[in-house]
């Protein structure tokens, strides 16, 4: 799989990833660092919380989306650069030993217009668990660099 | 600081945090576990990326400002559980060493309809480094619960 270039992005592109296991013990590691509330720290402290049990923060199923993602045959040329998102949901809570996978979809590929040497590719990356229900959704601006400008670098440079 | 139910917020409250300092070690694993691209892993491959040097993943920053909301005074009853965002923009990297804080403004409150027990309240949370420029911005919607039903339910049960 070689980078992928503006050019080579095209509406209705659907990229898949590996899965990738959602285990207790970095459950409770993630929130103890990054999200301490009971539901993300114990099993019995979350069970009479909202979630009604132990759930991944929604920053760590965001996190294993972008690994999924990375991983992903999507590979823009220079990364995966997000410039924001316009949607952004979890529908569903993601529970020890939830096995998670990423399916995305090319919504939007444009030109930028301030920038002639890249463009922005719209991306819907919908988070499934091992039994197909998604856990997460994103809606990202991704920046891609354009081709023709390359070309023309390297002839003026 | 006791916990707040919907009733408790109104639109126009703010909230502040305290700060994190991001580190350079730190910014690296989280690469390494969770989007392991070169500006995010290396500072000699980050040079020659559109980065032009070692950044924060995007969802490092997303994860250190979730600390610093659950350790802000906005503590919803029940805790801070994001339904999902409306908006969610990071208009500058983090670099290591760089300071983060928090603010956040209450932009919305509203009752959930379906569900009497609950509501919702849009939260607008700027993440700001040690020079006041904005790294992440996001509007986010939370579940919170409501007063008036916890003390019905107090009153039946």
């Amino acid at each position: 799989m070689t980078a992928r270039y503006l050019e080579d992005y095209t509406v209705g592109q659907r990229f898949c990833s590996g899965r990738l296991r959602i285990d207790k013990e970095r459950i409770k590691m993630f929130g103890a660092e990054f999200d301490p509330q009971p539901f993300h720290l114990d099993e019995d402290a979350a069970r009479d919380t909202i979630f009604g049990g132990l759930a991944a923060s929604g920053w760590h199923t965001a996190a294993v989306t972008m690994r999924l993602l990375v991983e992903s045959d999507l590979k823009p040329a220079g990364g995966i650069v997000g410039a924001g998102a316009d949607e952004f949901r979890w529908p569903r809570p993601v529970r020890p030993g939830d096995e998670l996978r990423i399916e995305s979809e090319v919504l939007e590929v444009r030109p930028s217009r301030s920038r002639p040497d890249q463009g922005v590719i719209k991306v819907r990356t919908t988070t499934l668990n091992q039994n197909d229900e998604a856990v997460q959704i994103i809606v990202a601006n991704l920046v891609v660099p354009r081709r023709s400008t390359q070309d023309d670098k390297e002839i003026s440079g």
